[in-house]
């Protein structure tokens, strides 16, 4: 696939932003990637590393003439970003973003696109605990699943170029709509970081056990809670604030479920716990025979 | 250090019993190392694969003449075992165990240890989601923590003599009461595998989204949580009804912490949710710190 569009913007430069600059420059997507960033730092470090052929501080002046525009910002500014850029969005573009809730965007960036410009949200289900304009790489989409949401009345062959776009970085391409899709990622996503926060919260307010006791202790499972409990406040803020109902609806139901493991812990109800952890192993067995974790051991972490 | 002890017995071939094999093998600790088993196919793996010297079924017949023995077997049947070997321990012998509960060992074993049997109860902070004794290697035990609990009147030169031995197969050893252990370790271990089981369980259980769809897009958090949810329900079983108290302690926690997060989500308060974030964030930056996890994104992981 050569390149498909002529000119791309992305607009925020973090992870997943400069992890998509790098893939569309390895697959050779667009003969020409320029960026924004709201932070005067974050546009000195994409150019100094060269993510992007020129960087902007007005999102407007980045998306003239693009025929792709990525918004790649927190959830919570997705709306003003919108605002910002639609009256200077080109006939036929293909606007879209990657924001980890869908409802929201929608409702926050759809009333914003001019007509003519082709609005189609999307998420890449891929990142890791980094963030900022040194964290991205190219192969972060590899073998990850990309869901687009189209809205009423896109335009199908705009969704084929996109998803042909994300096939190219080496995902594969998933289509729902958003309400779905909100209630998917509260449990695979929203869920367990809320809970990973939690866990990490729990343990660093003990007064019987120290922070350098959790620390040092902490092969034993916690460390891996940490890992997620490790990603970008902002964005993880704006995705709670954005996907409330879902992720209200899960926490109501971990709770219940917690509650009955909690009672057969306090009852020594040994059968009920036996039986609940080996339904679970099974679970981990799917995840692995799917490709989307590694068999090896301890994630075949390399240690320190 | 060469041949510490002249013959080591493991009582159970799991994970913890075959990797202790494998590193006595590797650092020569022990001119022979015999094994109990209580499964047939477990013992024929053993033979098979050269884990030991002898295999036995009673464990009486594998510390006849031991100077060290090692129970590795789920904390529930510890006490058992120590009742059947108890009369067949050599003199000046150590008996130690494995367990991630030290209490309920202390408590179980204690009254079968012969006057002349030095019982020192150790904990290695090491393991991996895998089980079976395939399932062992000798650098589990590598930049670990191993705890271990000497109990009133535990003789000095034996502890040393333990302690030793641990830092030969690679580990850092602490020396603590069984009852802060306990507490350390609800919080570090116990707490978040039971949290990590009850996560499974509820996405699993769902009528709105399918299991299918859980695994397929796992990369987004969820799949950090199913790790330590595929360790062995029986050993996880027995940790749960052995260290109630401590348990439900750090479960009680949890739930408060939990309904004031759930309260913010709620209420829409993003200063709540992005503190608590941001305070998370560093407690993973001093297991880094510490060497007890990588600092490579995504545990470093490869896909499949």
């Amino acid at each position: 696939m050569s390149a498909a569009f002529e000119k791309i913007a992305i607009l925020g430069l973090g992870l997943i932003g400069s992890s998509l600059c790098h893939g569309i420059k390895e697959k050779k997507l667009a003969l020409k990637i320029v960026g924004h960033a709201k932070s005067a730092e974050t546009r000195r470090v994409a150019h100094e590393i060269g993510l992007v052929s020129e960087v902007f501080e007005d999102p407007a002046d980045a998306v003239k003439g693009a025929d792709l525009v990525i918004l790649c910002a927190p959830v919570g500014v997705c709306g003003a970003l919108a605002a910002a850029i639609g009256p200077h969005l080109k006939q036929g573009a293909i606007l879209t973003d990657v924001g980890s809730v869908k409802g929201a965007i929608v409702r926050d960036c759809g009333p914003h696109v001019p007509p003519g410009v082709h609005f189609i949200p999307g998420h890449p289900i891929a990142g890791t605990e980094q963030s900022g304009p040194r964290s991205g790489f190219a192969a972060l989409f590899h073998n990850r699943w990309c869901i687009l949401t189209p809205v009423a009345g896109s335009d199908g062959a705009a969704v084929q170029k996109l998803t042909q776009f994300w096939e190219a970085l080496g995902s594969n391409v998933d289509v729902m709509n958003s309400d779905h899709h909100d209630l998917v990622l509260a449990i695979t996503s929203h869920l367990p970081h809320l809970i990973a926060y939690n866990t990490v919260a729990t343990a660093a307010d003990l007064e019987t056990v120290t922070n350098s006791e959790v620390i040092k202790y902490s092969a034993s499972g916690f460390r891996d809670f940490t890992r997620i409990a490790a990603s970008d406040p902002t964005m993880w803020r704006d995705v709670f604030l954005n996907n409330k109902e879902a992720v209200l609806e899960m926490l109501g139901r971990f709770t219940e479920e917690l509650a009955v493991l909690q009672r057969a812990v306090r009852w020594g109800d040994g059968e009920t716990l036996f039986n609940l952890f080996t339904r679970a192993r099974e679970v981990r067995r799917g995840i692995i025979a799917a490709g989307q974790d590694t068999a090896a051991p301890d994630f075949g972490r390399k240690q320190s």
